[in-house]
């Protein structure tokens, strides 16, 4: 009798030393990506059930602070299924988490990641989780371990999960709590490209069946997949010369969801959006007829990541970011107004 | 137009100061129990994106290192699920995960979760969640963050998965390694009591519709669900004594699968069955007409620990860890003899 898949160790690849089976194309190939983004913190061959991390780093500062966030990528997935494209979405899981962290002004120090599946196909596996891999070599951090599951009868077929859990570090000094924005403060934002990883299921719904449309330079599905962008690396001059009061990313819920989440209490924004919506967000407008305040808050419509800064370090804060633009004010009223 | 759920912020439980609606008793609930394994170290309040620790204590080691591991707990799900039990697997999987740090030498800091499904009944999230907490506070540890996640049309109804990370530390000259292991010493074990959380897929396919049957003093079911032992306390006298060469903690694959990882090159071991296997255990090879071989191979058949000692030392390791039993020896020649 053979016993059914479970996760068993065969299915279990984690960073620190274990033998993933060279003779197996699929598994040198996974190794061979995670093992690119080990950085010299790695302590590979010293242990087999969890990954090492020289942490000395932390000594350095004052008051270490270990920041975690653990997400998925939510029903992002089933597009990527649906476009049997698997390489991009383990980006979106890592800059999702990276952002996550950000926000907080914390640095990211390592990542973990599971894929799941009723029965986990070797290329998809193989490409999920070499897109975690080069979403984390682009951030410089290794993917410390992770684990695999085929969980026949949980999933449905062709479907899978795929959760992250990245760790950072701040030093407690260098928090950034929104505690010091003030009324008259100006929101500014990056830009999304997409929908990052949210408002899925509503665009699925409206989108379904569109995705080999072309729209603009591109299609629609691909429009859908475009990854979640990064903004570690345009915020890191900003906050090195600590002109950030507050960060939010924008993620399910849209700005009215996320912005107030970054603000003290007793303090909102007004939002005007002047900046270029890209066509994915009109286009599910129109289709799906949603009205302009569901759009607002289900999807970031261009924007996202925002930040805060006081008026007079403006001119400063466009040389150190200059892609930012204009998104809104800090009032005395909560909640988030869109003009 | 009413969007169909995704990961919305709503979904998703944060443990560092998100409001997680306390009109909302369900997710009241959650964060009574969440908020319940706050240490000192959870630095609560200060931002709602990402959990924050206070890791100051690792400024005390002279090399520290961190060390983390991600898993889930495999089809077990679907024994819960078809039980409608669902207290008991928040603590398999803490539990799994502080065992798979501790075959390093590493203690647990913090832990966060991340629950999927279809459709997350409250109910049923609740009492996963709460029972992820409880496993904190059972081990003094806070459950940082984690995530809640509906992903309809990726999760089979009425099933779920639960995935888990935890993140530990150790100091660097304190890592147990398996590189003092010789010929001769021996390998004691500890009781699982049941399957842990490996082999349910042949457990499933073997009992499935037995789960109301008696066995014992218990159920069939009761028994498949068994929470998975957490080892770190019966460890740990014999960690601070320095007692303990090589740990390995007998996940999917069993003894075979799991032994070799803790061994140096050269040597494997030998082990003779004289411990009492659990009556669950005899129950699936009889009904299911499963070799002895497989049975060694995919469950732990009640050895749900095992560590590597000095045969000089024996007595000094019955006295701080009188549970231990004898389980084999280590021996001149790669892999695991059963006799």
């Amino acid at each position: 009798m053979t016993p059914p898949n479970d996760s068993s160790p065969a299915s279990v690849y984690r960073a620190a030393g274990v033998d993933l089976g060279a003779s197996d194309e699929t598994m040198a190939r996974i190794k061979t990506a995670v093992t690119a983004t080990y950085t010299p913190n790695v302590l590979a061959g010293l242990g087999a059930f969890g990954g090492l991390f020289d942490a000395s780093a932390l000594k350095a500062l004052n008051a270490p602070v270990l920041v975690a966030s653990t997400d998925g990528v939510g029903t992002k997935t089933k597009v990527a299924a649906a476009l049997a494209r698997y390489d991009t979405i383990g980006h979106d899981l890592v800059n999702h988490c990276v952002n996550d962290l950000l926000v907080q002004g914390a640095r990211p120090l390592f990542f973990l990641d599971y894929v799941a599946s009723g029965r986990l196909e070797p290329p998809l596996t193989a490409a999920l989780i070499t897109g975690v891999a080069e979403g984390c070599r682009a951030h410089g951090i290794p993917l410390l371990g992770g684990e695999t599951a085929e969980l026949p009868g949980v999933y449905v077929e062709g479907e899978f999960d795929l959760v992250g859990t990245l760790v950072g570090m701040v030093d407690r000094a260098k928090l950034v709590t929104g505690e010091k924005i003030r009324a008259g403060d100006l929101v500014l934002g990056l830009a999304s490209g997409g929908l990052q990883t949210n408002g899925f299921s509503l665009a699925r719904h409206v989108l379904a069946g569109s995705y080999d449309e072309s729209l603009g330079d591109t299609t629609v599905g691909d429009a859908l997949l475009a990854p979640h962008r990064s903004f570690l690396d345009a915020l890191t001059p900003l906050l090195n010369a600590g002109l950030v009061r507050g960060m939010a990313h924008i993620t399910g819920g849209g700005l009215p969801g996320n912005l107030p989440r970054s603000l003290p209490d007793g303090l909102g924004a007004v939002v005007t959006p002047t900046w270029d919506v890209p066509e994915i967000f009109t286009l599910i407008q129109r289709r799906g007829n949603v009205d302009r305040d569901e759009m607002f808050s289900v999807f970031n419509m261009g924007v996202g990541f925002v930040f805060v800064v006081s008026p007079e370090n403006l001119e400063m804060v466009h040389k150190l970011a200059p892609e930012a633009f204009g998104v809104g004010e800090i009032i005395k009223d909560e909640g988030t107004q869109i003009l």
